[in-house]
C-alpha cells in the first residue's frame, strides 16, 4: 500500500530578509527595561518596558474581547482613538484587572505621569499590563518604573532585548521577530520588528497577550489599524495554550515614519500590501514564540485541517484538536495516538463522514479513508524528537484550510498552575 | 462589610429511597462480569459485562454525536428502533471505533451470536464498547466473552458489582446508584438503578460514556425514551472531565416491567413524572460519579452559574469555567483564585457587566460588584480539604442558572494520558 504524506497548503514565504532584534529594529524609537519592584519576593527582576517614538506615530491597536478586561485595555481603547501615541509603557507583576474605576484611575494616571515626563500629551501615552489579577497597581512602584525606564531610554541590541526581557510573567525566553522589505515602488527599505510575551491563558481572541510592533514605515493610522487587525487575525488568534482567554491581551502597532518616502495608505495599494505581508510576518513569528513557550511546553505543535467543506469547519476542527488535552498529553508522551484527534475532529462540529478522513502525524501517514494503516513506531518516536510536531489532517470533504499553533501539556503546566496565582 | 454567601437554586431532593445496587437493584434482570481477555496484559481482569431481562423489555438509548462514533453506537441505533432490547453485552479493553465496515460487522455478529446463545431475536440485543480506539474487535476473545457471561448469569450483589466492574477502562472505582420510588397512583413500589464507567474522554453531548439504567416499572418504549433523552440531558451532559467527547458514549435503559402495574406512558403522565423523577436521579448520582473520579481528580467540583441573561448564557459560562485548565489546575493547588473564575466568565460569551459579578468559592464570598473581597485565606484552605468544591457565580443579569460537575486538573491526568493509548 502506498500512502504519499498528506501536503498541507503553503506557509507564507518571507517577505523580505529576516533581521535580529525586537521593538528597536525599525529606526525612529527608543526602548528601555528597568526593574521598578512590582514583584516583591523578586524587586530586581526586570518588570517595566518603555517603548518610545522620537517623534509622533501612527498608532492602531487590538484588544482582547474577554469581557473581564484589564483596566489599561479600557484606557488604551479610549487613547487610539486619535490613530496616534508616543509612547507605550508595559508593566509585568499586576494586571490591573478586576480593579474597577480606581484600577481605570491608576491607568490613566500612568499614562498623564508618563507624558509629562516625556513632554507630550496625555493622549499619545498608551499602557499595558501583566500578572496578577485583582490587585490594585501599586502607583508608587509605576511612579518609579516611569522615573527609572525614561531615564535608562536607548536605542540598541541592549535596550531592544531589555524591554522584552521585562514584559515576561511565566515566559522562559524573551520573544522578538523582525525583517526587512523593500519597497519597489517607493524606491525605500523599511523594517518592521516586535516583541511580545504569552504563555498561559493564551487563546487570544483578535489581540494577543501583551505585543508592540514598530516600523519606520510611514503607515497612515487607519491603513496600520486595518493591516494590524488582519495580521492578528492570521496569527496570534491561531495560537492556543490551553484556551484561556486572558483579561489583558494587547497587540499595539506604532509607526514612526522615519525610515522616508511618502505616506502609505489605501491610496497606495501595492505599498500598503507590501507592508501588510512584513507586518503579518512578524506577527507570525512571534505566535509561534508563544506557541513553543506554552506553560510547560516542550514541543510546538501545528494543527492543519484541510480538506473541509467550508472555512469555518476548518477552524473549528483545527481549533478543537489543538486545545484537546487528550491530544496535548498524547504528544506529550510521545505517542502518535491518532485515535483522539480523530475523537476531537469528531467532536469539534465539522460536518465530514469519517470514511473520507486521512491523518498524517509528524509526517507519517497513521490514518487513510476513517481506518489505521500500519507505521513504523519506532520511526515515529524518532520524530516525536524534533522540536516540532505536525499534525495533518485532511476532511475529504472540500478544499477549505486552517492552522493552529499550539504545544503538549505536561506536568510542568500542572507545576506552574497549581502554584502561580494569577 | 457584610457579604452573604451566594444561594445557588436547590438541587432536586431524592424521589424515594437510596438503595444499594446497580443494574439488579430492579427486579427482572440478571448481570455478570466475566474475564474474557480483551486487554492481553491483564488476561484475568473483567472486562465483559451482560445485562440481561427475564422476559423482554421495554427498551431507549442515547448515544455519542461524536462524527467518529463506533461501531456498536451505529448497530445499537439501528436496533433500538423497535423500541426494546432483552440484553445488552458491554466490552471494555477494545473500542470498536474507527474500524470501519469490519467493525460495524463484528458488532452486528456480537449481537447476533448473543441473541442465539439466549435464545432471542438478533434485534433484541445490544452491544457497547469501550477502550482503544481503530483496533478491530477479536471475535475469538468476544465470542470467549459471550459464552462465559451467559454462563455466570445471576440476581445477586456479587453479580451486580461484577457487571460494573467490567465494564471499568481508567475508572478507579465501579459506579452504581439505585433509588426505589413508591407510584401512589398504582398502589406500587418501583425501583430504577443503573452502572456507568467514565473518567476521562469525557464532555458527554446527548450521552455519556457507557451506562446501563434498568427499572422494574412497566414503562412504554417512548415514554421511556423521552424520559431517558431528559434525564442524559440533565445529568450526564453536565459533566466534564477533559472536554474531549468520546466516540463510544452510549447511555441505554431497559424497563422490564416485573413489579407489575399497569403500563407507564404519555397515557398516564403523573405516573410518568414519578418515574421521570427516578430515572433523572439515578443519572445525576451516576453523573456526579464520573466527575468525582474523573482522570486524576482528587475534588468533585460543582459550578453553579446564576442570575445570568439567558439560559444559554449559563450554560456556556458554568461550562467555560468548568473546562478551563487554569480554574482546575487553581483547584489542584488548593488556591482560592477567583481572577481564572472571573476570566473564563469573561471569555465564555455570556453577556453580562463585569460590574454586576459575584463569586462564591467553597462558601466563601471571594468577588463582589466585579471586585475582590478580602477572605480568610487559612479558612479556604481548610474548606479544599473537603471531597467537593463549590463554585458559584452570580452574573447579575438575570434569573437563568446551570449547573457544571467537574474535577480538579493534577499530575495524575497526564500521568495517565501521556501513558495510555486509547
Amino acid at each position: 500500500m502506498v500512502c504519499n504524506k498528506l501536503i498541507p497548503p503553503e506557509e507564507t514565504a518571507c517577505p523580505g530578509e529576516p533581521v535580529v532584534g525586537g521593538v528597536l529594529a525599525a529606526s525612529g524609537f527608543k526602548a528601555s527595561g528597568v526593574a521598578a519592584g512590582f514583584r516583591a519576593a523578586t524587586p530586581d527582576r526586570l518588570d517595566t518596558a518603555l517603548v518610545c517614538c522620537d517623534g509622533d506615530a501612527s498608532a492602531a491597536g487590538v484588544f482582547t474581547r474577554n469581557r473581564f478586561c484589564a483596566a489599561p485595555v479600557v484606557v488604551d481603547r479610549e487613547r487610539l482613538a486619535n490613530g496616534h501615541a508616543r509612547a507605550i509603557i508595559l508593566n509585568s507583576g499586576v494586571a490591573n484587572a478586576a480593579t474597577g474605576e480606581p484600577g481605570i484611575a491608576n491607568a490613566r494616571q500612568t499614562g498623564d505621569d508618563l507624558a509629562k515626563a516625556l513632554g507630550c500629551d496625555a493622549d499619545d501615552v498608551l499602557v499595558a499590563s501583566t500578572g496578577v489579577i485583582g490587585v490594585p497597581l501599586p502607583m508608587d512602584v509605576m511612579e518609579r518604573g516611569i522615573r527609572l525606564s525614561v531615564a535608562a531610554l536607548g536605542d540598541d541590541a541592549a535596550h531592544d532585548e531589555a524591554a522584552a526581557t521585562a514584559i515576561m510573567t511565566t515566559d522562559t525566553v524573551s520573544k522578538r521577530c523582525a525583517v526587512r522589505y523593500e519597497d519597489a515602488e517607493a524606491g525605500v527599505t523599511y523594517t518592521v520588528g516586535g516583541m511580545c510575551k504569552g504563555a498561559g491563558m493564551i487563546a487570544p481572541n483578535m489581540a494577543t497577550m501583551l505585543a508592540v510592533i514598530t516600523t519606520d514605515a510611514p503607515v497612515a493610522p487607519a491603513a496600520l489599524q486595518a493591516c494590524l487587525a488582519r495580521a492578528a487575525q492570521g496569527s496570534f488568534n491561531h495560537v492556543i495554550v490551553d484556551g484561556d482567554t486572558s483579561t489583558n491581551d494587547t497587540c499595539v502597532a506604532l509607526a514612526s515614519g522615519a525610515a522616508g518616502g511618502a505616506e502609505i495608505s489605501e491610496a497606495t495599494p501595492g505599498r500598503l500590501a507590501a507592508f501588510g505581508r512584513a507586518l503579518a510576518w512578524v506577527c507570525d513569528g512571534l505566535a509561534r514564540k508563544i506557541a513553543a513557550d506554552g506553560e510547560g511546553a516542550t514541543r510546538l505543535v501545528r494543527v492543519c485541517v484541510m480538506g473541509a467543506a467550508t472555512d469555518e469547519d476548518a477552524r473549528v476542527a483545527s481549533r478543537t484538536v489543538a486545545s484537546s488535552p487528550l491530544v496535548k498529553t498524547a504528544i506529550a508522551g510521545h505517542d502518535a495516538n491518532w485515535g483522539r484527534i480523530a475523537a476531537a475532529l469528531g467532536r469539534s462540529g465539522a460536518s465530514f463522514d469519517q470514511e473520507t478522513v486521512a491523518i498524517d502525524i509528524a509526517g507519517i501517514p497513521v490514518l487513510r479513508a476513517g481506518l489505521p494503516i500500519p507505521f513504523d513506531e519506532d520511526e515515529a518516536l524518532r520524530r516525536f524528537e524534533e522540536p516540532q510536531v505536525d499534525i495533518v489532517c485532511d476532511l475529504g470533504s472540500g478544499t477549505s484550510s486552517y492552522v493552529t499553533w499550539t504545544c503538549d501539556l505536561t506536568h510542568g503546566y500542572i507545576d506552574i498552575n497549581a502554584d502561580y496565582r494569577s
